[in-house]
């Protein structure tokens, strides 16, 4: 996506040449222009699936989903939770996840009431690196007996295994901008 | 807002008289079409206030905040962050905000080059009952000398201290439903 990478090579700040920072655009602030094209972008990769619920990871996945979800036919978006409150319903899915940019392991949470057998999930999130918040997601999802219909990524560093894991799960895989390495601060696109 | 206080009556659950647990439309699984009836609403009801950006905290908040924005010519979203990883810029401005439903306190942050004193901010957060994270907000846009259009809030627990707080600063304060009590189970509206 044209677009997308533009705005990745002019906004993007690299650190170490390890780390994408985008806090510019998808992280912290966030563009809904941009996040509109995004969605139709899904839209068209995704148009052979069915999807009745799209399911992403707190808390960059969110704003993301939920403006895709309009080229969904509107359907719900909901979202695994790191940091659960004491009214969450104790009755939920879980798995372990381990975040690089945190250096922390989390338990991610979906309440059973909103998966079910019948749901036919797109999975969304904002990045794709080691691949463990996605296979999170998988796992939840699995749990449920929800079918999974893809996996739709805004960023990916292809670098990292992330995209082996999903592949092996027999799972469509649409990222939007793929980066095959970093050199001397700058972002080099497979 | 008739819409959002009839899915009020029939989707959140009460516990204790005291709490109002909204996860099957707002804060776990996300309606996305209500959102846009939301956004439209805020739009109608700031309609005579210059708005530059959208700001909100991290989690519940971004969602709202970003089909609303749709409704405000696309401006961009900015969320104060509860979890910062370790790529923020650390040039941040900070607030000590108590979160009751998560009995903890927090501090949130913006980064300073997301707020500048040319901004004209909407803020927009899920609920208002003491006000904390509101005010929080309100301390870091401050710190930035942006103005403040606004505060919208979905859903406001009218008997708890916020409200005050708010207009004591001289804010418009939009609530879209605002909650008088709780009895026997029973949401009473004003």
């Amino acid at each position: 996506m044209q677009l997308l990478k533009d705005k990745i090579r002019t906004d993007a700040k690299i650190i170490e040449d390890r780390i994408i920072q985008v806090d510019n655009f998808l992280n912290h602030q966030l563009d809904i222009t941009l996040f509109n094209e995004i969605g139709k972008e899904f839209k068209r990769r995704f148009s052979n699936k069915e999807v009745t619920k799209i399911v992403t990871v707190e808390t960059s996945g969110i704003a993301i989903a939920c403006i895709a979800a309009q080229y969904f036919n509107y359907v719900p978006v909901v979202f695994a939770k790191k940091h659960a409150g004491i009214n969450m319903n104790p009755d939920v899915y879980e798995a372990k996840v381990y975040s690089y940019t945190k250096n922390q392991e989390y338990t991610i949470k979906i309440s059973k009431e909103f998966l079910s057998p019948n749901d036919k999930i797109l999975m969304i999130d904002d990045f794709l690196a080691s691949g463990s918040a996605l296979m999170g997601l998988v796992s939840l999802i699995s749990q449920s007996g929800a079918e999974i219909s893809g996996a739709g990524i805004v960023i990916e560093k292809t670098f990292q295994e992330g995209r082996k894991l999903i592949q092996q799960n027999g799972i469509q895989l649409e990222s939007l901008a793929i980066i095959d390495s970093i050199r001397d601060g700058q972002v080099i696109f497979k």
